[in-house]
């Protein structure tokens, strides 16, 4: 063996290493559920284009036709995976209308492959936009797929998404390039007011009942209010009061007793409402969405 | 290091490479649920068999003992695995009694593991019977495992997937040779009768209510209707009528009113029935299974 | 390339081999469900520790704060898992009281990351004690998560049990070493006194709703009943009997007719009792928990 050949079997077993160092991440989400096997042939789709791929649940707990959370769901969920992840979000009640089937690179280098039908509104504030591109259906579809018009979710979304995730084609082999822009749902946007804080309710909390808002710690600050002390809660559905009452903030649950109405901090580090080891959206009947909005004061 | 070693080198790397390459991949379904851990120990199983399976999941919300509902689910989503795909299903009845456990090999190259109690039954017309073996239970058996009967998805089913995935065994090491057959379930098959297209409703689309039917594109073609007219169709569940109106075929959701009742062809490239953006199953009460057929005409 | 080299080079694969043959497994349990993203971001932060975990489910519909549940399904699930395996369960209704956040290593090998607030009752006496640390949380914690309160999940459990499991920390790492004990919860263990096998009911197996006992094959034993015979077993809500019949012991299900009340040995080799096709715990309103208690007799 020569210096040449060692030389080269060095590259290879470091080209070896960094290839399975570097085994791409995808994560699927989608308003499938899973008792058919819709889920599961897009896995096959994605396990058929490179057995390399890392490949993982969000949820395909959306409930149907909702995009607003499954465009949520994403925000809550994609700042977490590592940065080149891509992932692929199927919630599509307009599939086979003019809807645009897109990939959104985010300036923190998360990858998103979804119909542009409002899906992206949060991610795109959240994460920034770095380019959109449009898929090209021609080249990125499944082949022998043609004929299905109904399961862009698996022939499209999951076939695209496993091939950029596994650098089969780059970035730029996506499609054309877009307007760095993205379509967007209308929503209350955290805002501090004449003394008010305003928000949005955009999910609850679904296994525990808790009602999570878009107003960030930071934001409350401005409120003047310390842990322990109470704030005045109004929850609104469009024009109609919800609730309305006074509710400590707390530092943990722990600090309250059982049944309690809480306020605090969520994981994501926005400001909820709680009761302790109850449901506070079944109690108060309060629920999610663009329509549903909050008001704190001291 | 003469010349010898460094061959032997590169040998061992390439096959290491190789192995890491040939990932074997492994696909459960059972009607097991995911409340508990009967799932999760399966997998505890199998990752002890190898470390380098590929896992995934079919789906484990089979309703319990639902035979017909496990085949269905096969046939959906195997075609989309890679050649060599583990299949191991577990709705199982008869546990106990004289049916078979046996490994199919289909003609498409994908094994299954299952009893053969019904559940073969829409795959092996689908992709065709290669061989079918037996699996020896005095062999393919977890250690330790003697003793437990009830529980065959985990020590017996799971076991033998794993070690044939991970081709710790071969397919003949499954068993003996069994006739290449399978215990089939008695349906309605699609045909085209003086006018009339019949088949059967295999499953529904449970996340949004869509009635699949196992009649293909193709067959529906002798039908001589286009995109934007309308078909008679009749849903009956064993003699009874229950569901008997004009539908349009429509090319995609996007193109009938919310609400509307819409023929289409779904990922499988069936004729099927919905409500866009609504639940047909449950508007008509339709459900599925080997007693429910459809029948359509001009 | 001089020996030397070679000998490095070759330990450098021999390295690289084993890296890959000796991939961590995590596996997660938790009361989050799987219709948010929570689940999903404790992945990710796991992926984002390293890409070469094989990363599991137990299961993540425990009850909302059902710490005795979360107890009984690590118990039915881990002694499935290779050894080496690290378990992360989170459902922690005491989330920011003084509970410890703990790491329990078992006799058997097998690791557990949770809060000490009884989930290890079970598994600690089937495993057996070998070492417990408490997580010192100034040190394994996500970076950038300090502000956050509610997700000790997340940001403790997940990012500690990932790094043990990557080997980036060893055990000892985790944190300082406490007293070889966890909390437990009281329940009654199996005895065989005066002729009368008593037990717990620690769960029911839910998708079924079979009824399942801590007593095993080997006490029942002393029953000296055999298959074929029948006993009589009563169940008990803490003072208040709820069943009380005799129930013929089969070896499978098989042997007898559907609808038929059928006691037998589970996966776990224990003793169960079934309505074969049916669902006894909602027949005969059975629960389980601490609380209810079965008594077995000739």
């Amino acid at each position: 063996m020569n210096r040449k050949t060692a030389f080269l079997l060095l590259c290879g077993w470091l080209t070896t290493t960094a290839l399975f160092a570097q085994n791409g991440v995808l994560v699927f989400q989608s308003d499938f559920g899973l008792k058919d096997g819709a889920v599961s042939a897009m896995k096959g789709v994605a396990v058929g284009v490179s057995p390399n791929l890392l490949i993982f649940d969000l949820t395909h707990e959306i409930p149907p036709y909702n995009i607003w959370e499954a465009a949520y769901r994403l925000l809550q969920t994609a700042p977490y995976y590592p940065k080149g992840t891509v992932f692929v979000s199927v919630c599509d009640p307009g599939v086979g209308t003019d809807r645009k089937s897109v990939v959104l690179l985010t300036q923190s280098g998360h990858y998103f492959v979804t119909p542009d039908n409002g899906t992206l509104t949060l991610i795109a504030e959240k994460l920034g936009i770095q380019e959109v591109r449009e898929i090209d259906e021609a080249v990125n579809r499944l082949r022998n797929s043609s004929e299905s018009y109904t399961f862009h979710g698996r022939d499209v979304y999951a076939y695209t998404g496993a091939r950029l995730a596994a650098k089969v084609i780059t970035f730029a082999q996506v499609g054309k390039k877009l307007p760095a822009e993205v379509t967007k749902m209308p929503y209350q946007r955290p805002v501090f007011e004449k003394g008010v804080l305003k928000g949005n309710i955009p999910v609850l909390d679904v296994q525990y009942g808790n009602v999570w808002t878009n107003i960030p710690r930071q934001l409350f600050g401005q409120l003047g209010v310390k842990t322990g002390e109470t704030v005045r809660v109004r929850i609104f559905n469009k024009d109609q009061t919800v609730f309305d009452s006074r509710v400590p903030l707390v530092h943990t649950f722990g600090e309250s007793q059982e049944g309690a109405n809480v306020a605090y901090f969520n994981s994501l580090l926005n400001f909820s409402v709680a009761v302790n080891m109850g449901n506070f959206a079944e109690k108060y009947t309060v629920s999610s969405g663009p329509g549903w909005r909050i008001e704190v004061e001291k």
